[in-house]
Formats: structure tokens, sequence, C-alpha cells
């Protein structure tokens, strides 16, 4: 199946999931909003291919993959918050909030949030397998990966980063989710262990690459394909690869974890089909939204 | 084992989880504000009691009971936030953004909810035990429950409801998670499905004697035992079963609902120790804050 074909039903399931027999009309098309803002869909996506290097039947993936992006999208409802980053524009339309509100932004997050268990659990794995999932998405998305990522990232404004202070940021924020998709891909295939580890080393360092490439996009990115103002970072005081290392160093930090990820890639058993994943460096690194 | 006694445990269960190696402080301490501050653990009392009540082991429960607070505790942290409630005192004690700002009490109720379902998993019940909670416990707070009761009930303020819309909001908004509490202890004592649909039945007639209860106590209650405001239902132009019929006609309600759940309970099997469900009606029927 083509990638297209299988995010268009990762979608489906998300809207078939909000739409089964919501109480209140708001609540329904806030939600539904922010799901359809157009996103890049990364998060399935990676989930996806790395079923298919792993050799398994990319249908299994649509619960999780659809679970996870409902997670994504509710962290981005709420990170656009007034009382957060306060922004209006997110892929090129008007964030949750200035179109319905704060009161229903803020529970449509919550919903999608609560939404994402529940449609895990509809999944045709084996109950040890959801519960291994439901562990992963909620450590990854909890106190120990995105919660406080953005907890961070709201106390460093106005504040300049080191280097590793910033990652352990993005780390948090963006990253652990990043490394719930692969690792996630690893439980539906029953993969064994050192397998499990490389590859979740490999989504980290995935994490960090799609972040020095945003950084490098905000800089030389247009509003037009981004959907974003540009230079934000920089008039927001935003520390970032760029403000740390010049454009050319975030550059080079791109370069060095793209060739680390192909390292690791090439140390795995043969039976994996490591193009899948090589797919994947490329799309990162060649990102221009 | 005493219910103070467990119900401590139930605490301390919860605080572990948040202390488990959180990354940020702040998003420790403002989680930890709320939960002790000092509810009235309604919901895994109910869970514990409905586990006596179905002879099995209450330590099975300390869990499932801890899980359901967070995500209660969640609710109140994002329902007292300014763009919704806007209430600066609970529980007898500032609201968790009047303490730690809205960003942080957002990502507080953001963080409870998360690591709710992490904590989840962590039980030592069966993963199909496991993963039937989780399905109760998002299904009770999602969409379906608790934020559409949420979504109706600022969709309401300044509005005349009738007695069915108010209803509609309650079951809602405070009812789904009490029916949760004992279902999931018929999940935990693997019921029989007529014992289940019994015992919801009661859970749902037992969520609106607690809010007819509170609806009456804003009226009678004193500020010093209740910890909030009395008669802010009237000063915010709350529709309650008081404004709609009156004190005495809220209290012959509460009289026909504790009548119905006693009549309910007398249909249950023998086996069943309806005394510990009894008990649970009473403390409600004599609430006094």
């Amino acid at each position: 199946m083509e990638n297209n074909v299988v995010l268009d039903k990762v979608v489906d399931k998300i809207i078939e999931q909000l739409k089964l027999n919501t109480i209140n009309t708001s609540l329904l098309e806030s939600s539904v909003y922010s799901i359809n803002a157009g996103g890049k869909r990364f998060r399935p996506l990676l989930l996806l291919q790395t079923l298919k290097a792993l050799g398994t039947d990319v249908n299994l993936g649509i619960i999780p993959a659809a679970s996870l992006e409902m997670i994504h999208t509710y962290s981005l409802i709420h990170d656009d918050l007034p009382a957060m980053d306060d922004d209006e524009l997110r892929r090129g339309k008007p964030t949750n909030h200035i179109v319905y509100g704060e009161a229903t932004a803020i529970l449509a997050g919550d919903n999608l949030l609560t939404e994402s268990f529940n449609l895990l659990t509809k999944s045709k794995l084996s109950p040890e397998q959801i519960v291994k999932l439901v562990t992963l998405y909620s450590k990854c998305a909890g106190q120990l990966g995105m919660i406080s990522g953005q907890m961070l990232d709201i106390e460093a404004t106005e504040k300049e980063l080191t280097i590793l202070e910033l990652e352990e940021i993005h780390r948090n924020k963006t990253g652990e989710l990043i490394v719930a998709a692969i690792e996630a891909a690893t439980i539906i295939a029953n993969s064994e262990s050192h397998v499990t580890e490389s590859l979740k080393l490999f989504g980290e360092k995935l994490g960090l690459l799609f972040q020095v490439t945003d950084d490098i996009l905000d800089v030389t990115g247009t509003t037009e394909t981004l959907g974003k103002h540009i230079g934000s970072d920089e008039k927001n005081n935003k520390t970032t690869y760029v403000s740390l290392l010049g454009l050319d160093g975030a550059k080079e930090v791109k370069t060095t974890l793209a060739n680390e990820m192909k390292d690791i890639l090439n140390t795995l058993d043969k039976d994996i089909q490591i193009s899948e994943l090589m797919e994947i460096v490329e799309l990162i690194v060649n990102r221009t939204k």
C-alpha cells in the first residue's frame, strides 16, 4: 500500500473515533478542526514505515498511529494557548483557540488525549501488546517526556540556553513521541530487544534531526511553505541550534546526525528493510516545510 | 482494613507515581499540590467499597482507585482555569493556577491525566482487565462523558435550564466518573453482567444524589465546612436543583433517589454485601461538606 493511502486510513480512523456518538457539537468540531489542519503526519508515517522495515503488516499499525497523532495534536492545541506559547497561526491556519475560544480549545486537547487511549484499546493487537502501548504512550507523553519538555520550554523563554539544555528540551518535547512511534512499531512487530534498542537510538537522533531542521527552516524557509511566521524564533528570543551555532554550524549538526543514523541502520540484522528507514532520514534532510 | 488506611495507600500510590523520576520540579509540585488539596476521595472510596461488597480483595483496587482520583483531580484543575469556571478557591485552598500560574496548571492537569493511564498499566490485574479499565476510564472521562459534561456546563452558563438539561450535564460531568468507580470494581471482581448492570444503575443515581446534595449544601452549608464560597451558584446564575425546585423540592429529589438506590441494592444477589453500599448512600445523604 502507498504511504498516503495508509495515512488517509489513519486520519479516517481518528475522525471515526471522534464522531462516535459525541454529545457535543462544538467539542467535535474543534477536535476535528485541529486533526484536519493538515499536519505532516510524521509520527504515523514513522510508525508505519518502521513496521514495513520490520516486515510487519502496516494495517496493524493504523490504530496505534492514529492514537499517537491524536496525542501529538492535543499537545499542539495546548501549546498554542494564550497562557502557553500564545500562537495564533499553525500550519497556515488560525489556531484552535482563535477559532473556538480558549475553553473549548482546552477541552478539545483534553478530549484528544483521552480518546487516544480509548482508540488504542480498540486495536486487534493482543491485550499484552495494548497494555505495552498504553504504557509507552503515557510515558513518552507524560512527565518523563513531552509534558516535561513543554515545562522546560516555558521556563527557558527569554533565557540563553546551552546546547545541552536545548537538546534536553527537544529530546523531551518532540523527541519522545518520535521515539514512541518507532518503539510502538517494535511492540506491534514483537521485535527482539536488541533491535528495539538500536531503533530507539535511531529515533532519538531522528528527533534531534527533526528539530535542527526546524530551526534551520525558521531562518531559510518562507511563510508560505511553512505556514507560520518566519523568524519567529528570533523574534521570541528563542534559543535554537542556529542562534547557538550559526546557520553553518546547525547544518553541520544536521549532516552529522544523518550520518550517525545511517550508521545505526547499517548495524541492524539483515532481515530488516533499512531502506524504509533511510527514506525517513532523507525525507527530513530534504524538508522544505 | 479500615477505609482511611486504604485511602491513604491510594494517595501514597499517586504521589509515588508523580515522584517517579520526574524531570521538572514545578510540574511535580503543582501536580502533587492538587492531589494533596484534601478532597473527599469519594471515587476511590466508592471503588473500594464496591470491591468489599463484591467480596474482592481491596488491595487489587488501590491502583485503579489512584488512577481514577488522578483523572478527577486533573478535571478540577482544568475546570478552575480562568478560561473555564475561573475559580480561585477549591476545598478551602487557592486553586492550582492561582499558586502556580496558568501554564503550569494546564500542564499539571495534562500530566495527571496522562500519568493516570501510565499508573493503571502497573496494576497486577490481567492484561485483559487492564485494557478494560483503560477503555472504561477513557470513555467515562472523554467525549461521551466528563468532557462533554464540561462543555455543556460552559455553554449553559447564564442560561435557564430545564431539569432534564441539568441532569444531562450532571450525568456527564460528575456522574460518569462515579459510575466508572463502580464499574471498575466489577471489572476487577470479574462480576457477572447482570450484577454490573444493576450496580451501574445504582451508580447513575448516586451521581445525581451527589449533585443534588451539592446544590442543597451550596444554600445551607457554611463557607468554613465547604471550603468554598456559599451561594456561589446563585451568584453565578447557575441553574441548580434548588433554583429549579426550591429547597424542599430538592430535598424531596434527594429522598426519592436514596430510596430508589436502596431498592436496587435489595434486588442484588444474596452473596453481595449490600451493607457496604448502603453505607455510601448514607454517607452522601448525611454530607455536610
